[in-house]
């Protein structure tokens, strides 16, 4: 445990000239000392079952397992999973590697998890339609209900308090992040992970754990692009905003759109662009209702 | 097919103020189209049955199919695979979505492929070490013969070079790209993708339909991090060396240092990091055996 990071030898290369040939093979070698994120796998079992593998940044395990569980549709209050443990697996020194999460589901709890590639293998037609009804028909809340109101200028600042956050991104540049916001700017949970799903995974645990589900009047951040999955991650957990530093893509716009979520790319202040319910955001008196999905 | 990015109704906000108030609350509203890079699911179907899922950008399909199962360590010449075709499901409007290919197996060729999830079930030691194992035991390429040269100063400028052939993210600012250069910096094969993964692995189809794997004497970039799964792949596809944007892992660098891959992150001109076997790059006379691994 504890292993976030990892100091390694590395040998830092600079490439100099003069202002005519600048890279005049002038090489500048630095041997040092570099810190790497850590990334090993965590095998999630429910009930002795093998049901995932992520590769993630070890810490905060059980907190990526509940969050998991709970985007998956599998369990709706933390009393559904009667214990959490790490397996004794050990590595080839013999020392324990953390790397196993034993889920067992509280009596007349059925936690049902096909392997995940195999999900989609009754039918054809593995279409954003299909996987955004499944969501729709998984979600126990309605966002459209969620009548928190956002001050653009306080969005737009909300990328810099989570950098502020990102200790381990700090040291290594390599890990994502994901923080959780109220409408005031509140930081409430910020995780960091080699993976950025993962990192919103432990945060939506910590979540539950807290028993703060749904995430009524909260905004989700996260530091990279706002893919399906993420958003997916922000609907099951009840978000009813979202902001990403880099771009979203068209099936999880699809989504936000049709589940009633407030989202935000490319928020680099002092801009942002919005696809989907802007009129949670204050000042945009113009606001139409859902615009039509454009296909 | 083609549907690689969608025009989609979007509002671009600005907050403006003055000097001492950045953000007073001047909102600037534009409605604008925005084009989003299209994500969307792909089924891989081997011999009937579904083995992997993932969220892609469409095209080049079978070419990630190939590339995963290379990768994967399923195949070893194209001709293991006897048809490749895209199977013919519909979405809600009764259009052909192309999102399962389906691969059937040569006559005499096993490609067993236990659905993802499961892979570790066996036994207990989802550790790094036993990844790295399995991996070595699975490439049929030693990257350690291949004898490769580059030049610092060529390497520094390929992220340029792969920018260069970004169109998807021009537009979108929302995909990843993975690009295979020679050692003289000619551009073999540049493939964009919502996932960076798939974009690695259309690379490798690629390579594998036009019979060039092991991929001898290459470089491999790609525009976001050097994680495990990316050096894993540029392994089972005997690249000698690979260059990252941004930061990579600790499993990613062990990967790289057992398999004799020269690893090289933070490739930022006029600035490089390198994890791995640093002897293929010119210049650098110093350069000793590898180094421990500072675990």
């Amino acid at each position: 445990m504890g292993r976030v990071t990892r100091r390694t030898p590395a040998r830092l290369l600079a490439v100099r000239g003069d202002g005519d040939a600048p890279h005049d093979r002038v090489l500048l070698v630095d041997g040092r000392a570099d810190t790497l994120a850590v990334e090993e796998p965590l095998e999630i079992r429910v009930d002795g079952r093998a049901v995932m593998v992520t590769m993630r940044t070890p810490g905060d395990d059980f907190d990526l397992a509940l969050g998991w569980l709970w985007a998956e549709g599998q369990i709706s209050r933390v009393a559904d999973v009667r214990t959490l443990m790490h397996c004794l697996d050990t590595d080839e020194r013999g020392a324990p590697t953390y790397n196993v999460v034993e889920v067992t589901a509280a009596p007349g709890v059925r936690i049902d998890l096909t392997p995940r590639a195999t999900t989609t293998t009754s039918a054809c037609g593995v279409c954003g339609a299909e996987d955004i009804a499944s969501i729709h028909r998984l979600s126990r809340f309605d966002l459209d209900d969620d009548d928190v109101r956002l001050d653009p200028a306080l969005v737009l600042d909300l990328p810099r308090r989570l950098r502020a956050g990102q200790r381990t991104f700090e040291r290594t540049g390599g890990t994502h992040a994901a923080g959780l916001f109220t409408a005031d700017g509140e930081l409430l949970c910020l995780r960091e992970d080699v993976g950025r799903h993962n990192a919103v995974d432990k945060v939506i645990g910590w979540a539950a754990r807290a028993e703060r589900l749904p995430l009524r009047g909260c905004v989700l951040v996260v530091s990279g692009r706002a893919g399906f999955e993420l958003v997916q991650k922000a609907v099951m957990a009840g978000i009813p905003a979202m902001a990403s530093v880099s771009a979203s893509t068209s099936l999880a716009v699809d989504l936000a759109r049709s589940s009633g979520l407030s989202l935000m790319a490319f928020v680099r202040d002092p801009r942002l662009t919005v696809y989907s319910d802007p009129g949670r955001l204050l000042g945009l008196t113009d606001a139409p209702g859902r615009p039509d999905q454009g296909r």
